[in-house]
């Protein structure tokens, strides 16, 4: 079965609108909540009028910081509503919890907040300069009270710093400061032949899922507060509920359920809310965004700020890299992808020296969360368009440069761990045989070919997995992963080849955190690789019983049965076999003398297995306009082992759209004053299908030694190395490079022109 | 821990009424369910009206059994509303269902149900005679169509009689025969010294659990049956389910509520009414018995009739035992204890020679199922009080005659099975030993000690169990086991002594059969033996996990460390002992390098663990009256390890005290039509406080060795003995033996004048 393309097991449900999302939940006594956002990007909050809204019919009850059960944490779980400043424009400030939707939303309308202006810092270079406003005047939840200035975070070391990179150490407005250094960067750069730098800025890009963030929580009788959630992570949203309301790990049960799409977004944004709520009311609340509200107060992508310059010797040795990444925080952000968006400007190449600052940066701005490979497409955006430019100035095939630089079994990657295998030199090495490689020299004025090549580390986690036969002869697979991208199907591949049933005989339950096995945050391009192992385990496991049971019965030796087509057959006897169902029907009664054909597998995955992938974009640019228009996009993915090659085409074309959305199009626009631009769908420019090219995706399968079947995630792997190609295609169709994303026509229209005049 | 009194987990909530029983679970669209019960216990349908009902406001549905999804299956379950003949006062002949109860209530009463009277067989002998009416005319769900009288069941086999004991061949109503032989049984009695007959009849005993039969029902958006039931067997009622209504295993989704009582009478009696309900409408149902519903169409343990006689040699040595059981199978049922009560009327004794025959009579009453200790107390009831008048005749201690023949460890029951260990030896000699014993000889006029022996065999099937520790420390145990007599307290037990924390630091989950490891029906005392089984490995698994983090951490080995207090301490070095929460904190997080601290647990117990308890029963006849007061109550149980002895008390009083209530006052009592006379605890004599004299209970402890710490169930033994201790009593007090149960002041008032005139 593995390798076959087969049909997703949860798409007829999806389509037929029988998946059950928590938007569609029923609940007896249901209230529903609607905050009320921030106008100001920056202010001091004087008061709340809640009078009106309370009168309001329908309305129970109107929530404000004060009224929350809160009992520590840090960041914005922990002031899920506005304490006494409000950090940007959209930021919920109070709650408003009605019998009806219609009816909270005409309460929201009426909550009057009342304010004293302060200056916003919207901007990272702002932000940046000496001198720079602080974009926070109080203590955030978590922080040391006592210092007003304390929001800066890391303290002496943070601030300490190495003097490289533009200073920028005397602004209140930096967070976090990392650096990661080895070798001798300076000397490395000296002995470069050529030396290309950069800078690269890249913007707010929301995760535009389709399913906005939704919860629905309510406290049982015995005060257990239950959280049915559109989450990514069931056992961390337990764990940051638990640590906000500061109840016992086991007084709060957390179900995944369906997602409608997430990218990173969902954890943690909704939850805090309607928890509180229901902690407070004591009855059911839901709260589902709007999509409006989703643009100002969801978690999207952070803006960036990224300075490289690296070096290589005349034959293309690269020698070393130095940078900055600035990551934007926003008001509340205690996550930042600075700090990771360093480490992957470096790219999966061998550097004898390199050092990397990251700097997270507050400002008035949403929270940031994690979107697709975090900070990677900025990252391969920078080193991907350098590289270019050095081949260039090398005079190397930019194929050819990548080669002799890029990591492989063996090699170490930055941060020092071994790399077991990797296929990005496989990617390359297949793109360069694609037909459009060739054809790049030889294309109509004004179009041009890109590449790049993008990379992702991959996550680890700890997973555990049941899988369980039932009387029928049908197995089920119990993990706590959420319902997503189509990790069902990859769970039922695996258990159905390691336990021996076909496909249809299989099937996935996502439990809650009360009964089902660990297992972490499904993201990260993870969970095929730590999941999909504890579920190979666990099949395994069940399958032993399976034997155990057909031994007895049969009285033959469990190493001489195998199990087959819904079969367990002696070895040289197949006509002795017996069907599963047969055998599982003897174990299931009064008085059976076999335990249950059931099994439990874990895995903590110590080695990574990193994804790569290579991008050819075919671009053509309108010198009238500025618009790009991509005629072709080939990608060559490294994925381990395809379990099922149509889904994971399935990621590599949704990778690869997003990756337009980020090049060309999209971005969170706000006002002088803050205020977002645009907050819906008809505004928000996502790539619609006249601007998606079609995709050729081509399927490099280095196995992962560690992996499920040699499978390894491949979800994140396909955005990261876009914006780059593309912005690489640009270049070479005009010659023009833009270090901004998106590469909208009126940027690259004024590029062309200032080129033009020059 | 283990063998320390404590307080029980669940008790608090119980008692504030924080616990969610199916009757308090909220859903939202909720329906409720009625059912129109017939009046005749015999008849024929000919039509049912339901317009009147449908019309009334409020009301949804009626649905009668042409509108039921109905698959297959055999017997009550199959049958949920009667399809074209009634056969008991009291079976649910429609369903009515509203948006409230009380227009559910209103509508059931304008069911107009059209019957033609048939003649009801109402008692065992009547059933049993030669030409008697058939209690039942058309064939069975379940039965092959082709025979109008199919409905006798076990076929040629079960009518070719071996002529025994009354015959009887000839009757429609034998619905099963079964026989139990071994040895020379005639030779065996012509041996004897001595040889004691009786005829013993029991009556229709309820459950009476608080908590009415109820199950909530509705089906997702996918079509899976999701039912919430009151159930003690999740998986058992999942099965039920999916032959009922034809729906894949993996189609219905079952969870076990926390049951208000059950004593075996909970399974699939209210559910496929509900699922039903369900399943056709699309909206949840819900449906809880009203008390009269209760006694008029619950299930029962049913009247039986045993007839006995046994022979022992001069100097007490038991030769022969010859017996025909007959268990009343009501209209509908499927299942009977007559063939366990056989077995049973044997007692827990080596006999040379056994000749017992178990019939199953169809008749017009209710259904009968499972009540604590199934069959045991009638048998127990005949057996012993024919040792008792044995004894008398051989001028043998009636101890010393039991201890002469007793089984042993190492003997074989009769079922051909070895045991292992047993403590009945152990109990007789206990109670021996007690002051109440030797003054059984010197109380005052009309007093009397009465003595006897309950066996019970205890029950097996296959379970699993998870345990798994929170990033808090804390550890769950995740089973598919119901909330039902303590249950939990014996998981916390088990769980906290094998894993090594304290009991405040366990908790139990009971899962649904979605997600919870397989595990078998909450009865037949065997939770704890097996389910408990199961937890222990679970616990111990877990543990090793957690010692490979400790030893990766400490760097120590594994064998180097013992857990102990909430601590991992390294063998002799206590000083370097951790916190077991701190080693959780490092297992669950981003890149955790250790895998779950988790453990799956699984038994399938192959040797009985079986129960015994003896008692005394010290009582006073009040020959005005007939009254029969208890004094006193001993009782001394085997109960292999008590893991918390306030616990065990706990069983061994309810127990009693239900005994009690078998012995001197419940009854199911019907008109001469066959209408249930009573239907309220108002008039269902249940022992009442002052009934039930003060209990003592001494535990023996005999440790089980495939059981938990040694433990094994206790729950059935404690009931099973009492009325033949009761009775034998009333001998001792007054030299008149009763052969019917109860033994109300009626009974024995005539007893005694009959008595008194001879």
């Amino acid at each position: 079965m593995i390798g076959t393309a087969r049909r997703r097991r949860d798409g007829e449900a999806k389509v037929r609108g029988a998946t059950r999302f928590v938007g569609d939940m029923p609940a007896h006594g249901l209230l529903h909540a609607r905050p009320v956002l921030a106008a100001e990007a920056h202010a001091r909050i004087i008061g709340i009028d809640t009078e009106a809204a309370r009168a309001q019919p329908g309305v129970v009850a109107v929530l404000t910081h004060a009224d929350l059960p809160l009992a520590g944490g840090s960041g914005r779980a922990a002031e899920p509503l506005a304490r006494e400043e409000i950090v940007w424009a959209g930021q919920p400030v109070a709650l408003v919890i009605a019998e009806s939707e219609a009816a909270a939303e005409d309460g929201a309308a009426l909550v009057d907040v009342d304010t004293e202006w302060l200056e916003p810092v919207l901007d990272l270079d702002a932000a940046l300069a000496d001198g720079a406003p602080p974009a926070r005047i109080s203590a955030r939840a978590g922080d040391d009270d006592s210092a007003a200035d304390a929001h800066g975070g890391g303290g002496d070391e943070a601030r300490g710093g190495d003097g490289d990179h533009g200073g920028a150490a005397a602004s209140p407005n930096i967070a976090v400061r990392q650096r990661l250094q080895a070798g001798d960067v300076e000397a490395g750069l000296a002995a470069a032949d050529h030396v290309v730098r950069g800078r690269f800025r890249t913007s707010w890009v929301h995760q535009a899922y389709l399913e906005p963030q939704s919860t629905l929580a309510w406290v049982e009788p015995d005060g257990t507060l239950v959280v049915h959630s559109s989450t990514q992570g069931a056992f961390m949203t337990r764990q940051g509920l638990a640590n906000t309301f500061g109840l016992a790990m086991e007084k709060v049960r957390v179900q995944a359920a369906p997602l409608g799409g997430a990218f990173g977004g969902k954890l943690m944004i909704a939850e805090p809310l309607a928890a509180a709520a229901a902690l407070v009311l004591r009855r059911p609340v839901r709260i589902v965004f709007s999509r409006t509200e989703e643009f100002s107060a969801g978690n999207p992508a952070p803006g960036q700020l990224l300075e490289l310059e690296l070096g290589a010797t005349a034959d293309g040795a690269l020698t070393a890299i130095r940078g900055r990444v600035v990551g934007d925080r926003g008001g509340l952000g205690d996550m930042g992808v600075e700090a990771l968006s360093a480490l992957l400007s470096a790219g999966p190449y061998r550097w004898p020296a390199h050092d990397l600052t990251a700097l997270g940066v507050t400002t008035n701005r949403v929270s940031p969360g994690a979107y697709r490979a975090p900070g990677a497409p900025p990252a391969a955006f920078a080193v991907e368009t350098l590289l270019d430019e050095l081949a260039d100035e090398l005079d190397l095939d930019p194929i050819e440069l990548r080669l002799k630089n890029v990591l492989v079994a063996g090699d170490k990657g930055l941060d020092g761990q071994e790399i077991k295998v990797f296929g990005a030199r496989e990617c390359l090495e297949r793109v360069r045989e694609h037909p459009l490689y060739a054809q790049r020299h030889t294309l109509p004025a004004d179009e041009g070919v890109g590449l790049a090549l993008g990379f992702w580390p991959g996550g680890l986690e700890p997973a555990g997995a049941i899988c369980k036969l039932d009387s029928d002869g049908r197995l089920t697979v119990v993990t706590a992963a959420a319902d997503m991208s189509g990790i069902e199907n990859a769970f039922i591949a695996i258990a159905a080849e390691a336990f021996g049933l076909p496909e249809e005989q299989v099937r996935v339950v996502t439990g809650d955190t009360g009964s089902a096995p660990y297992g972490g945050v499904a993201g990260g391009s993870k969970v095929t690789y730590t999941y999909g192992r504890a579920v190979e385990r666990a099949a395994e496991e069940a399958k032993q019983r399976l034997l155990d049971v057909a031994a007895s019965e049969l009285e033959i030796a469990p190493e001489d049965l195998e199990v087959a087509d819904g079969e367990v057959r002696p070895l040289g006897a197949p006509g002795r076999a017996v069907a599963i169902a047969d055998l599982a029907a003897k174990v299931y009664t009064f008085a059976g003398r076999h335990r249950p054909i059931e099994g439990y597998g874990s895995t903590a995955q110590v080695s990574r297995a990193p994804g790569a992938a290579a991008h050819l974009s075919h671009v053509k640019v309108d010198r009238e306009t500025g618009e790009v228009r991509l005629l072709a996009h080939v990608i060559a993915q490294d994925v381990g082992r395809a379990l099922n090659p149509a889904l994971v085409e399935g990621q590599m074309h949704g990778g690869t759209a997003q990756g337009i959305g980020w090049a060309l199009l999209e971005e969170l626009a706000h006002t002088d004053e803050g205020q977002l631009q645009g907050g819906t769908f008809a505004e928000y420019a996502l790539p619609s299908t006249d601007q998606v090219p079609p995709i050729e995706t081509l399927l490099v399968e280095v196995p992962a030694p560690d992996g499920p079947f040699g499978a390894k995630g491949v979800g994140e792997p396909p955005v990261c190395g876009v914006p780059a190609a593309i912005a690489n295609g640009i270049a070479a169709a005009t010659d023009i490079r833009l270090g901004v994303l998106p590469m909208t026509p009126a940027r690259v229209w004024a590029e062309l022109q200032s080129a033009t005049v020059v």
